[in-house]
């Protein structure tokens, strides 16, 4: 059980709603745009090459990650893709940030009976604009105070996060599906955190099981929280 | 003479530091690129065009402006650029990325004169991790209570940032470049402003003059804003 909190912050992709799935979707989409002048596996390997390399420059976000679909269409076709092909590389990421939100199982219901007891902020990372958009799409703006955009979700980010809202670190619960992003760095301040794992993880946020931690916690489905906060549902 | 402000928000943008120079160049640039295909005059319209366009979606930002660049040259080639040439306005946006931070005259000495008095907030639209790069690089980190990204600036905007901060409008005061982004929306809600006219303002920013307003003010240079809160330099 866990007693004393305040805030609750929520990460948002693929805790609230479905997300790297469309990533994977738009992938799929810009390899075989590619088929004709490359292999589907190499061009996979050096998408994520150019996503890393990139990383300390562009962050987080679909914007960033179509600005790399760009540059490594360009480069494993040796200069040789058709300009209506980069046309078409960004339609898929324009696609990519008009679709509709799709929740996750008992999203509603959970920040229903959480909402009038915590305060309840989005935290997440990418684009800011993205991100509203989503949560407005989603129905789910009401049951959040405001949202938090981090350019990454560090340790320090979080402590900054608890001195803006003047917050001590055991008032503050996370609870997301990224062990790197959401659950250690906030374990680290003293905070608390639950795991909700997701079915597809981002080769970059896959992390180490935290060890055993008695701040920590691991549900299957987000509803499962309701019963460690003791919250009626 | 201004009374009773507890905090005051900062522009960063042409407030702070050199920007817009720095997309005009850009723009300059990806011209030249573009010289081959199509006529300066033509590229530059279809351009801001495209900028508008992707406006809802993309947002502010140097990300935003390179898929726009990247977008219009497909568009105005008819599908005929080169993929090398692709490849080199990627290569612009990534260079306007990394350059280093020029400050604006008499920034690094108004922000000591005032940083121990008020609470400097930085508040800004864009790319958080651009501007949090900027905000590194520029050495005046310092001075700031934290940076506040916003995906546009409304009066919605700022509503959200006084009731995140916890203070009242009259208590807050707001310093930029942009009357339309920095001025309009914090006098609408009751607090004041201080208008900094910069040299180079993008055609989007571009609004009418405000009228005489009892809370607003219009200064040379930034170091002028200290008389203006009997603050001594």
């Amino acid at each position: 059980m866990i007693n004393g909190i305040k805030v609750i912050g929520f990460d948002a992709d693929d805790t609230l709603w479905v997300n790297e799935a469309y990533f994977v979707e738009t992938e799929r989409k810009w390899r075989r745009l590619l088929a004709p002048y490359t292999g589907e596996e190499a061009a996979s390997a050096e998408l994520y090459r150019t996503e890393m390399q990139n990383m300390p420059l562009y962050g987080y976000g679909v914007k960033a990650y179509v600005l790399s679909l760009v540059e490594t269409a360009v480069r494993i076709t040796e200069g040789n893709v058709a300009a209506e092909v980069i046309g078409q590389i960004l339609s898929l990421g324009k696609e990519q940030l008009s679709r509709p939100v799709e929740l996750l199982e008992g999203v509603e219901e959970t920040l229903g009976a959480l909402a009038g007891r915590y305060r309840l902020i989005l935290v997440t990372k990418g684009d800011l604009l993205d991100q509203e958009q989503k949560l407005h799409r989603s129905g789910l703006e009401r049951f959040f105070h405001h949202v938090e955009i981090m350019s990454d979700k560090t340790e320090k980010a979080y402590a900054g996060l608890l001195h803006r809202i003047g917050i001590r670190p055991e008032a503050f619960l996370m609870i997301g599906n990224s062990i790197r992003s959401d659950i250690l760095p906030p374990l680290s301040l003293g905070s608390y955190a639950i795991h909700v794992p997701s079915l597809a993880v981002w080769e970059h946020e896959k992390a180490d099981a935290p060890l055993a931690h008695p701040h920590s916690y691991t549900v299957g489905s987000l509803k499962e929280i309701i019963p460690l906060l003791r919250v009626e549902s």
